[in-house]
């Protein structure tokens, strides 16, 4: 891809994220009681890439579609991952998110509960109004993408307490807690801007690799990126003890003295943040940040490769550049 | 209605709830990860008068439809109205619930969480099975009656500590909190069975003044029920320092000492359990008692009133039965 191409794109996300922070202000500015839907609409303040609604947006282009035919639809997978932020953030027991914050520590712990809760059914509401007579495939895909994620969410929780799991359990975790909502964004996204069977699964499979990527991409930047641009503190993962795809890895490949002090992260449930660079120094001998890197690329490839035999050249780009982007991300 | 009537229908209700069981115990057996569905499944375990169901069939059945077209959405309800119960648990801090732990007691906090989250995702998959070119109509019935269900919980919340509450809030906290899921069920088996505009606008306003007189009924058995029958303490609503129905009249009725006393109880955030006895006689002596009787009775004559046009006579004579059999319960 050429950069002006890049270019291009790159300002038509920008453009089209300025309308989707428009239409979350706009969305729940009258409703009542505010007791609710102040925390709703604080935690929609908060920013973030909204790459889920563009996934939306570019997927139905990639049909054939013009982005407003799923404006609401697109509003509606922001609503329902903010849901996930919220009632996670509880369970997390984070008290700050992009800089603020959490709503349960704003707030209190109730008042969070309620606004997830109370997110899930507007992310519905917002979904139907772009439904006609594909109503019933359309939300299907959503409630599916929904349950994906609580169980994503219920596995990563066990995996918190688990002694033993396997790179193998830890890619079907990231696969519900992340791609399959990434999965369901570009599915729903196919189905509304009127795509066959054969585009709404190949765009399906793009979300997939596309999530299976980014996630990985997220544990590799928690021990690569540079602590200014990555906007939290490096090595954070291990630093909490989270068995994420690097650690998994680290843990098949490593013996002797290595292995040992991996093992000593879930003992301990976590290391001292001195500790990072040691660790570092371990995953970078054992080939494993190499390793994180090239299957990044294996996913980016085969989300590529679904792209292929879609309608429209303009909607292929923008999810080509997409990809490419969240691939060289660094935050 | 005579006592052959009564009888029978008292058998169908115990017949369907014993199929209802059946269903919702089928429904998670296979899912996994148990971490997720074990939660869900011992929620859904713990009975309860399966209302909710119960009032979806005999909709359908009014507007002329079997049972059978609308099994599924009645399990999805019941799914639901669970749901609500797993995140008002934790709100409200409650440890039991019909003589079982509550979902966060037995599990902890994150589980209910992610439980009650799920449990909804359930209920639109359950809600979708019977749906046909009707979806989008039924799913925003659905949503409709969470965001009420969310809005009444939060409405209830913020009157635990505000010192100024209306009887007019209450009924509207109560509208929300109870009678807005009865008339969602009754829509959802009123659009489900085929019924046109006009029986489903009559079988939602059923619903909406069932749900009045249910709740203010629920509200008067607190201190007029027999302990052993009741299953939980008399006066808990008082001890709490609950704004119930009867409490909220009693403020705008008394004057001199018994003023003084009902503002105590909100002053204090509730009483002694001792001392119940004494605002039971404040209750009996401002005409409160009664008052809420003759509420109770208008709300379920209203309620009986949209039924006189609706095509179906068994149907009509289920739904007479089970809201006068509602305003006699006595637990």
């Amino acid at each position: 891809m050429n950069v002006e191409s890049a270019n291009k794109f790159s300002r038509m996300y920008k453009n089209e994220l300025d309308k989707i922070e428009l239409r979350l202000n706009k969305l729940l500015k009258h409703r009542k009681p505010r007791s609710l839907y102040d925390p709703c609409s604080y935690v929609l303040e908060g920013g973030g890439k909204r790459l889920r609604p563009f996934l939306v947006l570019a997927s139905a282009k990639t049909v054939g579609a013009g982005f407003s035919k799923v404006y609401d639809a697109s509003l509606a997978v922001e609503l329902l991952h903010n849901f996930t932020l919220v009632h996670d953030d509880i369970m997390d027991n984070s008290d700050m998110r992009r800089g603020r914050a959490t709503v349960h520590n704003k707030y209190d712990m109730s008042t969070a509960i309620l606004a997830g809760d109370n997110l899930i059914a507007l992310a519905y509401e917002c979904l139907l109004k772009d439904c006609g007579s594909n109503a019933k495939n359309v939300i299907s895909t959503f409630n599916h993408g929904i349950i994906e994620v609580c169980e994503g969410q219920s596995l990563d929780k066990e995996f918190e307490v688990r002694q033993n799991v396997s790179l193998a359990e830890y890619k079907i975790m990231i696969y519900k807690k992340t791609a399959a909502l990434a999965e369901m964004c570009c599915s729903i996204g196919a189905q509304l801007g009127g795509g066959n069977k054969k585009q709404i699964d190949a765009l399906s499979n793009y979300g997939i690799y596309l999530g299976m990527a980014f996630q990985i991409q997220d544990d590799l930047l928690d021990i690569t990126a540079k602590e200014n641009e990555f906007g939290k503190p490096v090595g954070g993962d291990l630093v909490e003890g989270k068995k994420t795809y690097l650690f998994l890895r680290a843990l098949e490949k490593a013996e002797g003295e290595d292995k040992n002090k991996l093992l000593a992260v879930i003992k301990n449930k976590g290391i001292n943040k001195k500790d990072v660079k040691i660790y570092k120094e371990i995953y970078e001998r054992l080939g494993i940040l190499d390793e994180a890197k090239k299957e990044i690329l294996r996913y980016t490839k085969q989300a590529l490769n679904n792209l292929t035999n879609l309608p429209n050249k303009e909607g292929r780009e923008i999810l080509n550049w997409l990809a490419v982007t969240l691939t060289g991300r660094n935050k």
